[in-house]
């Protein structure tokens, strides 16, 4: 490609709204503009990265043996009625009416309709296993979208769905899914990790996020340097950090701790360790009459260590918890404890209550805990001694760095991602509550066992620029540059000798298959080189009359921190060699 | 690809609401599955097509110098507001709103978005010209969808824009995109025309349409078989079909006609020729003042020969007509002729009104109309003697198989087109509603010129089939065939020379580029070609034991009425032979 036949816009600032380094460096390399919030135009330069992206994915789908067909837009409401998503999706879900007020969703996502497909298409099980994919545009109506194209509201997503005969077959799907994603995140280039990831309701262990590796990820993941096991914070299993339980050593007393309610400042105010305390949560079940009016609350007293947090999603798997939780209102534990929160605890309850015990808080002793009334905390709190065992022993908290890694092979890091893929077991949710059978081997129908892969497309090229950038700007790996190389002849139109080494090395690379972009506007250098450096090309090579005269030509990798001279002879095997194979 | 790992889904009978054969074949070949209305999933085999579409129309489209980027499918309200299109735009535009209310387009088409990119980017005419396009989704929310892709309502177009700095310019932008859509529609294999069409309000020649050639096509289109001239029928000339006014032989009379309304059957009833009569339509157009009321109405009367028909957009190019007119109240009728339609005429008048005559009628002599009279015509009028020459005359009919050229060059045909692409010049219209300039060399700032050019890339799937089946199924052009070979082995999981000849063929065939599908279904023989025969595969190889045993196996192109013997030695050089280059 030649520059002045392309359209290359640069901007020497982002938009104020821009707030992080990928935003920022999309809109100033010209890869997208901004139509209105959360919905951009994929510019020339963007949609090129894109299109890699796709077509990456698209091989290693293909060659994992999935097939690719497009699913409408506009997916009529019927279908969300039937599994009962039509009422439960939020504003996210962008409704709207044809013109004779049918109602339909921008699909949001597509297991409705695939299934819809499959229960018309695939009737016997010797049509399984199948694995239905597209790649399409998706629209959620984000409330507050931000950061380009990371939490945008019109996005392009790759999503697929499997469908098998049984668990085990379900099961095989998955793990093909799961190396082909590791296929194609390798191929992207990108650091990233595979963590295991919550089920919910649907239980098991076949769930994954892949994660780009970025500290500005939103996303904190859990990994063990010295093993395999990753998973993400939600799910990382902390182990108790007590081997057993010390006995006693200190006799309860109750310490004034005026204006003390936070765990450190409690600790600090009494000289002791943060994780010597012990922190209260205070939550709250109810059970319902058939017509929804509540009939019965329970209140709960989550205990973690002082230096630890609350985990929602695994006290979301406390029995007694599954079926949804909230937090306590003051009325209720006023109630309960005696006290506003900031002095709570387990001893000297008004009302009974559940006591949930962090695995690591219920082996502690002589711990710290809120006396139930203000400006005052209880040290020395042993269990069995100066109060009942917890109710129940879980673990409730988020693993910290440090933590012994739950396979047993050293101690956890934890580092920021950005989610930018999930392979997920869904089961027969999705084929039960719309009745989406197939015939088996023995004549009875059965229901899919299913699963749904989803790759952010678009995302992809704003985590990419996340990990890899610096004060210059985007530095693309070579699978989705834009172009993977930039010529930039100093003196184009007007020094022949110039031109005439640009235009061949531009025939020889192109000819090779390289994608290479000739830049022919005539910038002065310092505008071309800065140009390239913010799109983020990863291979420069610049001709000059000065260069040329000693027959030499300068290579530079967008990592390199100089340029290497070349002799003109061997400059095209030169830049040959050093693309990524 | 080997047919178990696709998504294959014939039907025997093609769905009650499929009313044209490509509908009932794209259906029947599992290429479409609906969705909703005018919604359909495009399937795997039908996606592999549009794919091969779009891949043609990209390459052709960058090679003419197009920049590809993607626009989004919601579009803010406030840009079609710039344009006044938002209120002009019926409801085929489906309008939707965000969850702050904001309201949007789903993109019908994408002028005013790219003339928004524009203003913003392109600020220099050393930026120019340039051509940006998408392939993209596009949604028309059509009262009435129906004929399968042809006329649905989410549809795939390629959509371009050039943007020039002036009228010269933009006329070689339209040349160049002119002879791009020639290189597209001969790659896609279709018998096609280019015709001249209406350019309406924006005037010159530079406006056509691509029209595939079938005979179910909803258009008409003229054609000169002696020379280039083609042009849809709403922009053919009409020359006059004689060459001067004979003078009266025929003194007038009043004859009754009772209950004879129709031209035909007047002129049975006299027993002279249809291009005797004269066909009578009245008209009528509005003034109105600044309130919008109408303040003075003007009845117009046209008149065609009995055996032409009226041409309303050529009427609307008559000085008095262009700002817009509208069929008479009956209420006008009477006024102004003192009779109900069916026996009107321009002799006779109650109220004066505009008499318009079409070329032929204004030669015509000793012609027969209504006579203003209930169950009355008027026979042997002639113009001048009887009444006074028409005030104005002008083309204003549809041109018939046999007319002169307006070329000069022979006689018109009409055939039967589907419009699958239009070029269009657009002028300042769009650049200057939405104030979109750029700096010219003098430094002052210019509206863009502007063109866009349409490509219907699902529509070309029903084009291309109703251009190209018969009653096994469809025909795909190679170019754009789902599969370019079927091989089509029987007992491939019984017989052991059976499978290693398709193995082979397949492999040879696979790694020359050629799109194959290996039928690995262990389908009966009859059942198998159907399938291929309806998916409309062009080249088939059938591979048997019995065959085999004789070193032979059978080739058939999709359009053969038998099979060639072949022996295997020869096989895949056969193949590769008759494929189209």
């Amino acid at each position: 490609m030649r520059a002045r036949q392309f359209f290359i816009t640069t901007l020497k600032e982002a938009p104020a709204d821009a707030e992080i380094v990928s935003h920022k460096l999309m809109m100033r390399a010209g890869m997208i503009r901004k139509l209105s919030a959360g919905i951009y135009n994929y510019m020339p330069m963007g949609l090129r990265v894109i299109r890699k992206v796709e077509n990456i994915i698209r091989e290693e789908m293909n060659r994992a043996g999935a097939v690719e067909l497009t699913m409408p837009l506009l997916q009529p409401a019927e279908l969300w009625q039937e599994t009962g998503r039509w009422d439960k999706m939020g504003p996210e879900m962008l409704r709207l009416q044809d013109r004779h007020e049918r109602e339909f969703a921008f699909q949001p996502t597509s297991e409705e309709v695939v299934t819809d497909i499959a229960r018309q298409e695939l009737k016997s099980y010797r049509a399984l296993p199948k694995n239905l994919y597209q790649i399409q545009t998706k629209f959620r109506d984000e409330r507050r979208p931000r950061f380009g194209v990371m939490r945008g509201r019109e996005f392009i997503m790759k999503d697929a769905y499997s469908f098998d005969r049984d668990v085990e077959s379900a099961g095989k799907s998955y793990e093909q899914m799961y190396a082909a994603y590791r296929k194609i995140f390798d191929r992207l280039g990108l650091t990233y990790r595979a963590v295991a990831a919550d089920t919910g309701a649907i239980g098991g262990d076949r769930s994954h996020e892949f994660q780009v590796i970025a500290e500005t990820g939103e996303d904190a993941i859990v990994y063990c340097p010295q093993s395999e096991y990753a998973a993400n914070i939600e799910l990382a299993e902390a182990l108790p950090l007590l081997a057993e339980r010390a006995a006693p050593t200190q006799a309860m007393t109750k310490v004034p701790t005026p204006g003390k309610t936070a765990c450190a400042d409690v600790a600090a105010l009494l000289g002791t360790a943060l994780a010597n305390t012990v922190k209260s949560l205070v939550l709250a079940t109810d059970e319902t009459d058939d017509s929804g009016a509540i009939v019965k609350s329970t209140v709960w007293l989550l205990l973690v260590r002082g230096d630890h947090d609350l985990n929602e999603v695994k006290a979301g798997k406390v029995e007694g918890l599954k079926n949804g939780f909230r937090f306590a209102t003051e009325a209720e534990i006023v109630e309960h404890f005696g006290c506003k929160p900031g002095y709570l605890g387990p001893i000297g309850l008004k009302k009974p209550v559940k006591v949930v015990a962090d695995r690591t808080v219920a082996l502690m002793s002589d711990f710290i805990t809120g006396a139930n009334e203000a400006d005052f905390h209880i040290a020395g709190v042993n269990w069995g001694r100066d109060l009942p065992e917890p109710d129940l022993v879980a673990d409730i908290r988020n693993v910290v760095e440090g933590d012994a890694s739950p396979d047993g092979a050293g101690t956890l890091a934890i580092q920021r991602g950005i989610e930018v893929g999930h392979v997920f077991y869904l089961g027969n949710k999705y084929s039960k509550a719309m009745n989406a059978t197939f015939l088996d081997e023995d004549g009875k129908p059965k229901f899919f066992e299913m699963g749904c892969y989803g790759i952010g497309v678009t995302r992809i090229l704003g985590a990419a620029i996340e990990q890899n950038h610096d004060a210059r700007g985007i530095i693309w790996p070579d699978s989705i540059a834009p172009f993977t190389v930039a010529i930039c002849p100093i003196g184009y139109d007007r020094a022949e000798d110039v031109k005439v080494a640009a235009d061949a090395l531009y025939a020889d690379l192109t000819a090779a298959g390289i994608d290479v972009i000739l830049d022919d506007r005539g910038e002065r250098p310092g505008a071309m080189f800065a140009d390239w450096e913010l799109i983020g090309v990863p291979h420069r090579v610049v001709l000059s009359d000065r260069g040329l005269k000693e027959g030499q030509a300068e290579y530079q990798g967008r990592r390199d921190a100089e340029a290497t001279k070349v002799a003109v002879a061997e400059l095209a095997a030169f830049v040959k060699a050093r693309l990524a194979p």
